[in-house]
């Protein structure tokens, strides 16, 4: 198809610094990425770092989402709780409601919603936790995208509400042949080559399918990707895979 | 000046239950007040706290207010914390989103801001702390009222910005011959008679001079009475204090 | 067996009280029991709760407990929270370090530790969790004993570590024929009757079978019986139940 | 005086990390210094923080200190509250309770106290905060050392409560000729030379006197010596000081 431009979006969390307390390499990654995940306080980030991120973002012309977490700074959202569905929509309508109120002095949307950690991984499996965060999205901010694993709880919720879904892969995670990614706990579940992650990107970006770990190739429906934030090679992976989509010709625009 | 109808606003702190934790009486202040301070969970309230008060509130027709406090659960914000203004501004804006989003699901207005405990107390006298709650008003809720004491410097900050102020009285505290409240270290200074108490409320709605301590009578600028919620007495006195205005033929408003 | 005497203990959760916060009815059923587990600031409580709870209790003679929680203040630490070994051991040591501070300048010793709520029932099951919180209470205060439920993953890990168990049974809890409670979720699962109650505590106490909802009979060891503080009834229920044991000539006594 | 050994005890803040948070440079300063203030979770810390810091220290044979601070993660204990004294004194024991625990664990002994930032600041001015934290240190810790800057409130509650004081100097920080700092918003308050702050710990630990910013020189009692770890410099500073005394023969040892 002579001339088609492919876009994808690539999305990173940021804004988790807390007080005194410094994490991540935000403004190394800014440069690199279309959307960004905002920490809204509950397991990372304050008003301070919010206010500076949301504004630096802005500027910067980077699509901003809230990350709502488990209300767990010490575990950083990362380990498990088990809250009730009300307990589970109000936590997130509240942190939508703290983020967006900067969103708004800064001008410009809140453009998506992505949970993170621990509310992430169990979201995409436990049904009323995904529906209880659809629903808290269509209280707190209906013109604002999910951005949720194709084929998980969380993505169906999403849709059965009528809310857009951005489909999000993991560019640097092996994926068995049923679409689902290889636990962290099996060997080649990480993939650290960034030649590697960003060759899958551009394959996943044209609509070519991926070779899995079982062998088969799987289709994925890609319209974000995660780039982590949270290693040491995290900025030398993003850069490299930035290098390659502009080699590719493919164009880094937030979904819409 | 016969068939002249004067209106008042009754405003109370509500919402600042916490988990499993009980506080204020709620229920039965709802029917007895114009607009009501919900507690945005820095001092006292959570999520779900915030969504059933602001729900039964509209439901009431209840003017909502937010009610940001210092960061102090264990000190229910009436500790005196010394924050930088970009701290103090920042919190005020993460707390007012964080309300205003379940006034915007439950289909009303956020209607004013009123600062809690230790916050309230001081930015009546700090300058820079009244420019920064003000300033977060104006970026995150512009079109709120702020309740203020007339003549302190909230007041005077809240209208430099050109912000819209309902000037604050305390019908339960005796005041000083200078407008101001006489300090609770001395004696008389609480008002513990109910009737007394809404007396003085008729009196400051239809504009007449109310007696000091000092003796000399003093003109009060009153656009809302604050009803405690704090002490077992507050039912009883909000409920006497609003038959008195019913009697008086004043009519319960919240103030625009 | 003419002129035995039996003697059991009565424990119930105090100084779960926070800031302004009050729950429970700790003053009443102070004088109904022999032993307490007092809250150490993760899931309820704070220093000046704890001091004030110690204190009175030392007065009393009644035998102390730390009562360790999650780290989860809003939801009063019932919550299923999934903490690593190393979390779960260095949070239950904190805790016992801060109770014993206050029970040292109290002049009292630490008598007991009974994990709270959400983390009482995971480590009945959760071997590893188990094994975590006794190896905490070998830590942090080795001659305390452990409360635990006979059969449990707890009781076992504290055995074989060789800490000093007692046994705790649910005297308001219907029994499986397995020793294993009934859950809530099940019809008769809770039982309402405090002279039931009674009844079943001598028996227990008297080493006696009791009946179990499926029809047999069962032998549990008790050496001390749970008494609830959270529900309106707790100390009506607590009242009757000492009662019984007076009248039957059973001594109450914190285990040894 | 020939054949004189003199000795000081050079003393830093650690384990000020936190959850997922890293701060200072705790494994590079731990070889500099004689004595550690451990944070106890209140500004700083968690468990996992302070028992490996605390296991740590005990392996290297530093003598360790709790470092408790005020309650607030999100200002790092910098900012200024206003507690009574009975808040003051209970916070400071759970602390000191929590942080002995590891000590025991680890087999050695707590070594002293040293209030954290604001705290430490205000309870060299405040009379009644002083005396708390000294009552606290009597009831939690009564053979451990505080250390304070000599002729401030908190040494002389200290020394009234006949409590062990360690003299604290700050050798890279400017004085006044009537023996306290220059404050940091006045020029040349701080020294920035490493090789001058070494000279100056050099002649306070022979007692010989120092120039003060007024030109008259001063004799400091130094028991102590500050060795700050929160500056990118800090190590730097510390590994020259840590020469310039190993040259001039001094030994560093904790005060006893």
């Amino acid at each position: 198809m002579p001339g088609q431009t492919f876009s994808i979006d690539l999305n990173s969390d940021v804004g988790e610094s807390f007080g005194a307390y410094r994490i991540g390499a935000d403004e190394d990654l800014f440069p690199l990425i279309s959307s960004a995940n905002v920490a809204c306080g509950f397991h990372g980030g304050d008003p301070r770092v919010m206010e500076r991120t949301v504004t630096t973002l802005a500027r910067k012309g980077v699509a901003i989402g809230a990350h709502p977490g488990f209300p767990d700074i010490p575990g950083f959202g990362r380990r498990e709780m088990h809250l009730s569905p009300e307990e589970i929509r109000t936590d997130v309508m509240y942190q939508i409601g703290a983020l967006k109120v900067f969103c708004d002095a800064a001008g410009v949307p809140l453009h998506h919603v992505k949970p993170h950690g621990a509310m992430y991984n169990m979201a995409a499996k436990d049904r009323e936790m995904a529906r209880a965060i659809a629903q808290a999205v269509i209280n707190a901010a209906p013109t604002a995208m999910i951005y949720a694993q194709a084929g998980t709880e969380m993505a169906h919720a999403a849709e059965n509400l009528g809310l857009r879904v951005a489909y999000e892969v993991f560019a640097d995670r092996a994926y068995l042949a049923n679409g689902l990614l290889v636990p962290r706990s099996q060997g080649g579940a990480v993939i650290h080559d960034a030649e590697d992650v960003g060759a899958r990107i551009i394959s996943m970006t044209r609509g070519e399918p991926i070779a899995t770990i079982d062998g088969a190739p799987i289709m994925l429906r890609a319209d974000t990707v995660c780039v982590h934030s949270d290693t040491p090679q995290a900025v030398a992976i993003a850069r490299a895979v930035r290098s390659a989509l502009d080699v590719a010709g493919i164009v880094l625009r937030a979904p819409e």
